[in-house]
């Protein structure tokens, strides 16, 4: 038998992620990166870890090593519960599920939500990770285009009446409200407040994923959709950005009708979060570490954001063609090559030149886009923003 | 819409554990429960772990904290391959795939090898983590039969040649050789080849989920269906029952086109687990905190086995009808009451009297067997295991 023969549909359709195999190719020396989109080590709160840790070893060792609830441990719910609440979102901890961080909230939507062939709507672009688990259940995802205002709702009305008028109605809208990735834009409050009545028209479901909320260096912060509709969005929160990825660790808030679900999927993917990190991160979170954590990371990160504009500003000013966003948060903007250049092609030469992007094709998707690319300003030093983003001007320049 | 509208069809055939269910009978002060599935708190390596935490936190937080590569820590790849050579296979790092906990292993086997639709074979009974993995990719189970030397060889013939016969050819076999749950049986050598030759004959792959292996009291070590057949096996291990199920951590080996396709299932469904977990592992495995945790676990269960198969056979002297299996390993033995009666009918009966089993019906793939349940002797007391199955006769006997 033929090694292909034993393999699902689903696993045939696998590939390996493109961004994990350019960004071996930019694992070279003297290189500076800004295709991945790693936290800054610099911002983790080891204090705040080491303290937590002792105490839990110490002190509930036979729980925290033990098997846990499938749902979560129930103090980390509350903490959580009550993060939410001072972000405007009337929650409670028996709406929340602790995931193996929010990749696997993403696994557990596509998975109770997504027969083959089914479609859903993202934004284009739109986060990668949420491509993969999607696909990874085949389902289609059929993109919405973005503004520099986020998911443009115009297009959104006229995808799903496409959609519907085809017969393939979409199980749910996936949106990035802010500082997406990889766009970087954020939705304003009044958009959000017409994307939410063109989903409450057609009984849509809204995933809302928003895992770099907290990290918002200007502007005013946004209604959650949660906040808004808890009818009808799940949201998935990660610590992955907000504090630190190590351990895996996000949530899942929404319905509990979907939650219950999720819980049941829960069960036979991985029994449950490791307690261990759970118990951590509950000392961690009533001894100040996120707000002390976001305070450094907010500092740290809107500075780096600042000289990468600033640079971009600089390098570019002679080709005013290339343009870029201007994100109020998160880790990323969004560059975009004059007409006719593509950044797939710029991308070895940009590597030979010891400078390292995601190309944008990355996140489509269901459509090209040669023009674009990502660049993550949350790792590099300050120093690597200023040099990077020269050699990537020079790159351009020579190929214009 | 109907709520139930929204959910894929693998979510509509989702239900809720029937252990989990169970267990919340048995959080009842004063009983003593059988049922669950959990290792000795005293068991677990503290002391190791403080020692480690405290090094990881030291000196490589930037790493541990951060996000690792899907395919684990390769140091940690590195000792299980160690371990696994000591074991009698031959295998290296790149075969090995580091999984949060076997759990996760059984999903992503499922979800590279089961269409909607697809058999794959089980022992009957079986591990119920693995029916629910396998049902939540609607895979259909298709049981065979074990004795008291695990799964019978001429009836995985048949039911091979069965399943063939219906052009429903099985995608794979399922096997727990060691301790099996719920049985308790062990595969022995000579039959391990017998079952080998049938899949071999018929192209099969076998998956070999092996979480107790470490924990033998008597009898002779067999060889696993790795080291004889490296090229149709995939195994599936945890450090759940071995060391401590709190940090969620397991791994699975086998052939290199298998484990490939797991690490690009594994990126879209949680990227990686845990960094923080596996750098504290590492350091405890190189500290020797396996070898010194299995020589207590290994003393504390064998006396508590001895002490539940003594009790056994004092308790039930005046019952001759009713039998049970005398695992040379493991957490569980597995009691058939005599014909007539029903495990599922006594419980509430139990509970009443103030002690707790799982009915055998959980763990059957496609036939009910109401005679049968499951006794785990590692998490309750020595006192707890003389004093609950002398309840336990006492609810049989008034039954009978």
């Amino acid at each position: 038998m033929n090694k292909q023969d034993y393999f699902s549909d689903r696993a045939l359709g696998m590939k390996r992620s493109v961004i994990r195999e350019l960004l071996k190719l930019t694992a070279k020396p003297g290189i500076i990166s800004f295709a991945g989109g790693l936290p800054a080590p610099a911002t983790f709160p080891v204090d705040f870890v080491e303290a937590a840790v002792d105490g839990v070893i110490e002190n509930e060792h036979a729980t925290a090593l033990q098997y846990g609830p499938t749902e979560g441990d129930s103090r980390l719910r509350e903490d959580l519960s009550i993060i939410m609440r001072a972000d405007g979102i009337k929650t409670s901890p028996d709406h929340i599920l602790v995931t193996t961080a929010s990749q696997q909230g993403l696994d557990l939507v596509a998975k109770i939500f997504l027969n083959p062939g089914d479609t859903c709507i993202t934004g284009s672009p739109t986060y990668l990770g949420g491509l993969q688990a999607f696909k990874s259940y085949q389902g289609v995802p059929v993109g919405v285009e973005l503004d520099d205002h986020g998911m443009v709702p115009e297009i959104l009305q006229a995808t799903i009446e496409r959609l519907e008028g085809e017969g393939r109605r979409a199980r749910f809208i996936y949106i990035i409200p802010d500082f997406q990735n990889p766009a970087g834009v954020t939705i304003p409050e009044s958009r959000r407040h017409e994307i939410l009545d063109i989903a409450r028209k057609g009984e849509y479901l809204i995933i809302e994923d928003t895992p770099y909320r907290q990290l918002r260096y200007s502007g005013e912060h946004q209604p959650t959709f949660q906040s808004m509709a808890p009818d009808m969005v799940l949201s998935l929160y990660t610590f992955s950005k907000i504090m630190l990825p190590g351990f895996r660790l996000g949530w899942a808030c929404g319905p509990d009708w979907i939650t219950e679900k999720m819980v049941m999927a829960k069960q036979a993917v991985d029994l449950c979060t490791p307690p261990f990190t759970q118990a951590i991160t509950h000392s961690m979170l009533i001894n100040g570490a996120l707000e002390k954590g976001l305070e450094t990371t907010i500092k740290l990160y809107s500075k780096k954001r600042k000289i990468m504009l600033d640079s971009l500003e600089k390098e570019f000013a002679d080709m005013p063609d290339v343009r870029w966003t201007k994100p109020e948060g998160g880790l990323f903007l969004w560059l975009t090559l004059p007409e006719g250049m593509s950044s797939e092609d710029l991308f070895q030469k940009a590597v030979d030149e010891n400078v390292a992007y995601v190309p944008g094709s990355a996140f489509f998707p269901d459509n090209d886009d040669f023009r674009s690319m990502r660049l993550n300003f949350s790792y590099a030093s300050e120093d690597q923003i200023v040099e990077g983003i020269k050699r990537l001007a020079n790159v351009v320049r020579k190929n214009i």
